[in-house]
């Protein structure tokens, strides 16, 4: 008896002292730098190509172009390079293609002998706008370091400097904001030290592709390439690093094209090193100095389950067992979440959610009410993880999730689905939106038939609150091919994206809504990406379902 | 016959192809090389110091103060260093002294995760205005980029940084252009690497000396000590390069204070070896990417005369006569000058020379009449040089001197004395300044007891052009001194440097006028350097005469 209590005793003790333990990390310290140590030893080798300014252009203001703003062309650079840059100061450089990377410039005396320093500024633009439109007064919601406009002082002539921030963008102006009266100097050369971690070249299109999908194709690409760099960036101007939500879908876009998979295996371990310690994912991370996470920022829900996906994914791709092995305790504990925030009827209570601090993002759009995407989101993610315990046979892990999947799905049926409209309803409100339409049919709560009913409703819908950005896009095309819609597929990536293309696009922006071209989450539109990871998507469609988008 | 007739031919030829040599270059090749490799051996190692600010400070508007702003002590940088950066912008550090050399700070996150780069401004002061009158829009005549503010872009934290440029400057306003609203951080410590080539303590001075004359002393070495860099820069904010005007006098107060003749030696040879091809001097030189005039630059006529005495007095502090015989071809060339613009009576024609395109430059003030002041300085180079070629024993070289002198002295009593003022009169309009009655006194051309009736006598005439800035007011104090007013000598020094004195100064300023503290000839008073060499010349008086200096 004595034993039996000293053995409780014991046991009391080993609980009070390892329960703080567990709950400090939810993986071990020693798992996790093993994780990290795998994310290093796939980082990749920056491909680095020397590029020079094709053109000088005049940016004109223009009430028809895209923000009403035209680049046009206007003479070789050597004009620049070889005359007084006093006389030219505002002029604009044009590289022809958006880059990413380090700028350099050249100056050298004309005339008499360098007296003075020279003060420049230099503002770089992804698209016309950023050039021409003033940033300051700036009142802006982020940080205004994110706008690309460097002062330079050169104290000495001849001059060769480069830049010491990396920078993304196809155009630049040069303006001289000091210099002294008594000589004069020219910018005699500059060029940008352009980086990617892109060496492979996909595969051609069929020649029966139409010029304007061989162009969003094109221009995807180029979207995506300049995205690779080390990890999966969001958008080389700005955030520049990793975000679940923007890696699940390059990572599906490389799949059908560059075939990096190295470079999604680095950033799932990435983002499992670095986990928060109760094991749940924090949505993004950054590489430097050393890599680490955004402490600090809330739990992002949708982005955390969308990681299982993205690990299914890459399975299916590279049959790389040992990975998804490796990182399945990642996958199985967000499935932890599933169930904290649900009704009596499977339904997800997002208000609840969003008090406690955790954020639904779906997409930028602030009139979305998210009940209905999550409910979507949630049964999506969990099928997928599903497919995935099942292709490494650890389906008893997860045993919960079909009993979830059903529950959630029926009470998607029957408390969100208003038969009357034909249509799921989000919230209080009873918001219908495509975002809710479109996640759940990709959970399957609807499916073929029934679900191409719901998106023809929801296309005589007036009110529907429509996707804010190319990331809720991509979801409402996926949905549109997976219940069979694939001409409204094709025809809104020949419109979304082929719009982008229409309006001049290098690259595909983080935000665009064809109604309104200054649309920002910001605040202020040049505070945007215009090559922005989650629009890349273009490419995943063209070349997963060629059959759809060849010339009819 | 023949043969003489071939040898005429030979001469004729070598004639042909040899002139133009010799009138491409006064000098040859060979033997610039040779003084630009003695110029570069001489060249000191720089002493390295890691000054940190002693406290935080308030520039506070004052209409008392110097030029109306003062800077109030508040708290310790320890403040600055352990809060929000963000809730601290517009700060002003103060580093307790002038400081040349280059500037360092680290900033750390706070709270959260540094999610965004940080736009800073650096706003760097000699004096507090500099860090309190806003600089844009600028409409100051020389290059707008010597203000000392620099913005720089944060995209890594934690950060070190070193900003490129070196600076000048006592106070540093630290100033948040751009953060994000999703993390803190603070700017954990800052310093400068100081630099000077000054490693010697000069004496230190008589226990009778007042408090005052020690305070203009000291803030002279201090002066003099940042000045003193690879060369002797004429100011270490701006120009930053070896003017002779500014070596004549810094040498002057070097061999009475730390006496580092090599750093004379080192300028001299610079000076000859980048001269003119025609054998005259540049006024001014660079150092870097390599030594370099200021080619393109107007010939400066009492610059190149004061070289002259500057290598006199070299010679006499050191008796290093191998560097005197080594560029006395250069002393001598410079003799060349003097009869080029005289008239009949010996006086020289400064509106003639001015409108052939030489600088008169005497003073900053744009109202002074240059004749007579060109006048004195003229005969004083003469003599001094001739002084240079006796103790070289080479006065046959310059046997054009002694009755240069003495024309130039008699048509200066006779032509520009007006005996019924009793003063010298300058140019067409007669025009009576301090800048003509010093430099004839220096001259000689009146003396003692007649020269102390002229300097009575410009004091009482109420319209006499003034000296505009410590450089002229040097010229003064000498003239007082070699006349016997030793008094008036010793009250200029007390009143006009110790008006900087009693005005803050840390150092002694380029231009001073105690009645109007915001002159400047840049049209911008914080162009202004307030740290110049040709006014750290109160070292060289207190020192040389002494017993001018003690107390009564």
């Amino acid at each position: 008896m004595i034993q039996s209590l000293k053995k409780i005793f014991q046991l009391a003790l080993l609980l009070i002292f390892s329960t703080p333990l567990l709950a400090q990390d939810f993986y071990s310290t020693q798992k996790r730098e093993q994780w990290l140590k795998i994310a290093e030893e796939n980082q990749p080798k920056l491909i680095e190509t020397i590029k020079h300014p094709v053109s000088l252009t005049n940016i004109i203001a223009d009430p028809i172009a895209f923000q009403g703003y035209k680049a046009n062309p206007n003479g070789k650079p050597e004009v620049l390079y070889t005359a007084s840059l006093k006389k030219q100061s505002g002029t604009v450089l044009d590289f022809g293609e958006h880059l990413t990377g380090y700028f350099t410039f050249s100056l050298q005396t004309l005339k008499s002998t360098a007296d003075a320093p020279v003060r420049l500024k230099f503002t770089f633009g992804e698209v016309p706008s950023e050039v021409a439109v003033p940033f300051d007064p700036y009142n802006g919601g982020l940080s205004r370091a994110w706008l690309q406009d460097e002062i330079v002082t050169v104290t000495e002539f001849p001059a060769t400097i480069t830049i010491p921030r990396r920078l993304a963008f196809r155009y630049v102006k040069v303006e001289v904001l000091g210099s002294s009266p008594y000589f004069d100097f020219a910018l005699t050369d500059c060029f940008v030290k352009a980086t990617t971690s892109v060496s492979t070249t996909p595969s051609p299109l069929a020649s029966t592709t139409s010029e304007l999908i061989a162009k969003v194709d094109k221009i995807g690409l180029n979207t995506l390439k300049e995205c690779m760099q080390t990890v999966y960036e969001d958008g080389p101007k700005r955030d520049r690093r990793l975000w679940i939500g923007d890696l699940f879908l390059e990572s599906q876009a490389n799949i059908y094209s560059f075939k990096q998979h190295s470079l999604t295996k680095r950033c799932l371990y990435l983002l499992a090193g670095l986990a928060q310690e109760d094991g749940f994912l924090y949505c993004n991370v950054f590489e430097t100095p050393k890599p680490h996470a955004q402490v600090g920022s809330p739990f992002l829900f949708d982005y955390s389950l969308l990681y299982n996906v993205a690990l299914k994914d890459y399975l299916v791709a590279t049959n790389d067992k040992q990975t998804a092995n490796d990182l399945w305790p990642v996958a199985k504990r967000q499935m932890d979440n599933i169930s904290k925030y649900l009704d009596v009827n499977g339904v997800f209570n997002a208000a609840q959610a969003a008090k406690d601090g955790w954020w639904l993002f779906v997409d930028w759009n602030e009139k979305l009410d998210r009940q209905a995407a999550l409910q979507g989101i949630m049964i999506y993610s969990m099928k997928e993880t599903l497919s995935l315990a099942k292709l490494l046979g650890k389906e008893k892990e997860v045993n919960q999730l079909p009993g979830l999947i059903s529950k959630m799905s029926s009470g998607a049926k029957s408390q969100l689905f208003d038969k009357k409209l034909g249509l799921f309803t989000s919230g209080a409100s009873r918001q219908v939106s495509y975002a809710s339409q479109s996640w759940l049919i990709l959970a399957g709560v609807v499916k073929d038939k029934e679900a191409q009913k719901v998106m023809k409703a929801l296309q005589q819908y007036k009110d529907a609150v429509k996707p804010g950005a190319p990331y809720m896009y991509h979801f409402y095309v996926q949905a549109l091919i997976d219940c069979g819609l694939t001409q409204d597929a094709k025809s809104i990536v020949e419109n979304y994206w082929g719009g982008m293309v229409k309006k001049g696009a290098d690259t595909f922006w983080e935000v665009y809504d064809p109604t309104n071209e200054q649309l920002s989450p910001y605040g202020f539109y040049p505070m945007n990406s215009y090559c922005h990871a989650w629009s890349c998507t273009s490419v995943y469609f063209i070349r997963k379902y060629p059959n759809i988008f060849q010339k009819e």
